[in-house]
């Protein structure tokens, strides 16, 4: 088994990440040797675009890979269009998400257009996982606002 | 005339910060005093979601305004998911773009939804107006890549 598709180990750590940081988001991305780089949703702190999945992706110069394809990018909510289509330029290879943007929206505010539409409308389509611990993700929202 | 109705003056203060970045893609963002703050592509000094509008929302905090729904943003093409994704969730009030993702598609890689439908899909709907100086920016692409 290889160790990037233990996608529930990987999935505990975007949890403690979004833990860590006291909102429901948490997302890291994982290369080829098991290194990563997390980050959770500052929102409150930096304002309106600092969402998880556009933290971690700053900091993928601290990540060592040949290619961005052979990256994994795993968060505990299906990214939002801003989130993917960063993702998208950014040309990760895979995502792994929890709960999705379908089920979120139930809770917040949301721009209702799945993962998988943004990425049928790129030049490149990465593969896409999702309801990885869904029931632990969605948990995260409980007694958050 | 209200100031920040004469789209074209501020266009073309898009255009010439696209041309000082030595890119395509200029933006601002205008306040109710017609003062502003803009920003140019940096993606290959910053990375890949550097785009000119998540530049300039990263800006907003040196900006005065009550609501950011009072808040106008200039940009030579209209805003990817990505970055229109970012707008909406600043809750900019209105956006305006020179060239559409449509015809730009036809010239780089694109993520080809435009910015009315992630409108429609958010949870409200900035006013949106397009070509606004058009084929000047357009005429940013030639020789550049």
């Amino acid at each position: 088994m290889e160790i990037q598709e233990n996608h529930t180990i990987w999935m505990q750590k975007a949890i403690a990440c979004a833990q860590e940081g006291s909102t429901p988001f948490g997302a890291l991305i994982l290369n080829q040797q098991s290194e990563f780089v997390s980050a959770f949703n500052s929102t409150k702190k930096d304002g309106p675009t600092a969402h998880a999945e556009m933290n971690v992706l700053q900091k993928l110069k601290q990540l060592d890979y040949q290619s961005k394809n052979e990256l994994v990018l795993y968060t505990t909510v299906e990214p939002c269009p801003m989130c993917m289509g960063g993702i998208l330029w950014a040309g990760i290879g895979k995502i792994v998400y929890g709960a999705s943007i379908e089920e979120v929206s139930k809770i917040i505010k949301q721009i209702k257009i799945d993962s998988h539409t943004l990425a049928n409308k790129s030049w490149y389509q990465p593969e896409i996982i999702g309801d990885v611990l869904k029931a632990e993700c969605l948990a995260l929202f409980e007694g958050w606002n």
